[in-house]
């Protein structure tokens, strides 16, 4: 079997795990118990897997922090947009 | 620069990002807010990107995903604990 397709199978599930989140921060309007430390830190990550997965030429590395990264992105969006309007 | 320090210093920083949110479930024995489908989903994702990490040689690929695995085994552990204790 191709290793690429395990990566890519891998690459589709952590990825679109982040799915869940983004709409469970969405429709509930509510960040509260969500770690905003870990997001900050696991796109600064996700950042550099990028660009390691770029270099090594590996496109599931590559391709799966791209989409992570963006939907990271929007969990943080959403929670501060929330936060400034529900400040604690 | 050696592309594998990139690739393990995105291992520390992913890995290392669940730890805030294992410590915030842990203290406030609330796991509101959190998607449990999400943790479940990269669960299983990161166990495959172990895999494929260690078929392309990868070890930093490799390291950061079983680290990352544990943490996230234990964030499910307690939600679920939590959950057996305050069913909603």
């Amino acid at each position: 079997m191709d290793i690429q397709i395990i990566g890519y199978v891998a690459a589709v599930l952590t990825t679109s795990s982040f799915l869940p989140q983004v709409i469970k921060v969405w429709k509930s309007k509510s960040s509260k118990g969500i770690s905003v430390t870990m997001y900050i830190v696991m796109l600064t990550g996700v950042i550099l897997w990028g660009i390691y997965g770029y270099c090594i030429g590996s496109k599931s590395v590559l391709m799966a922090n791209l989409v992570a990264g963006i939907l990271q992105a929007i969990i943080l969006i959403i929670i501060f947009k929330n936060k400034r309007k529900n400040p604690r």
